[in-house]
């Protein structure tokens, strides 16, 4: 990859409420301020979303403490911010035009959660275009129950989310096997 | 749902080919055809989406004979029909426009596979803000292996994709309770 964009999806402090059910790979923010040290410290570039939801009850609503970024990915003055009210970082926002005027086509993608707001961004992404590698461990999900009233875990969505990801949107990797590859 | 619009997505003869594995809902396509003859008695709005693969060992590539739709779903003079490159009906085509030009809010989504295509066209539409119903018993998906060799049943990656789909971006019913919802 040339010149990696980071894209870092929703870690914001609401998604550590109770409101959303267990969550799976509990280091997911230990992986992500990894690479986004990594990121800093080569001077790649770096793309920060926030979900703002427009549901006044949701954890992500803007005047919900929740909204807030968690500690370990704090922009720093000059790192772009796209705030975004659906799941896709693409849908109403300037983020395609900003990667197709910085010339920034290859993006890893990290953050909250894995079958939601990261693979819907993940599979438009990749439809875009763009050369994408998702971070298996730098992004989680929760629980959930089916239409049917089937209940899986945090594991099973996060794993089969994946699964249906890789090799057709984009490549997934593992934290340690993508700083790897970028040795 | 006040003129329900019905959206057919890649119902094609290539998917019958081994080169996918094996896959569930073998009645898939008879509740497609069902829900399609309740759609065309009533008049209400259909559009076929074709998927024309731009790789040439594709079996839904233009040149292949598998890129045709399958019998049950041949459209008739007039009705519709989109032809995409990418998994989303949403991308590189007409779509959003047409149904917006068209008043077409509301959508009816089957077709194939659950969690490439149909999973990627209905997070679209949920996000774009269409309001989506997604026939779990009319769409269909293939085994398929994780990033780490982890391999996965048909019926689980059905079955978690529209877990992952249902409440967030669509309501996912079944057939049955869809038309007996319309009666």
């Amino acid at each position: 990859m040339k010149n990696p964009a980071l894209i870092l999806i929703d870690v914001q402090k609401g998604f550590d409420l109770p409101f959303w059910g267990s969550r799976n790979n509990p280091e997911a923010e230990t992986n992500i301020a990894k690479l986004l040290s990594v990121w800093r410290s080569r001077d790649l570039p770096i793309i920060h979303v926030k979900h703002c939801s427009v549901s006044p009850k949701s954890p992500l609503h803007p005047d919900q403490p929740g909204n807030a970024f968690k500690e370990e990915v704090q922009p720093l003055p000059g790192e772009p911010l796209f705030t975004k009210t659906v799941n896709s970082a693409f849908i109403g926002t300037g983020l395609e035009d900003y990667l197709r005027e910085n010339k920034l086509n290859s993006l890893v993608i990290v953050g909250l959660t894995t079958d939601h707001c990261v693979s819907t961004s993940t599979r438009m992404a990749g439809n875009l275009g763009f050369e994408v590698i998702l971070v298996s461990d730098a992004t989680a999900t929760f629980e959930r129950e089916g239409h049917n009233g089937t209940k899986y875990s945090a594991a099973e969505m996060h794993d089969i989310n994946l699964a249906s990801l890789n090799g057709e949107f984009c490549e997934v990797l593992s934290t340690s096997k993508l700083l790897a590859s970028m040795e």
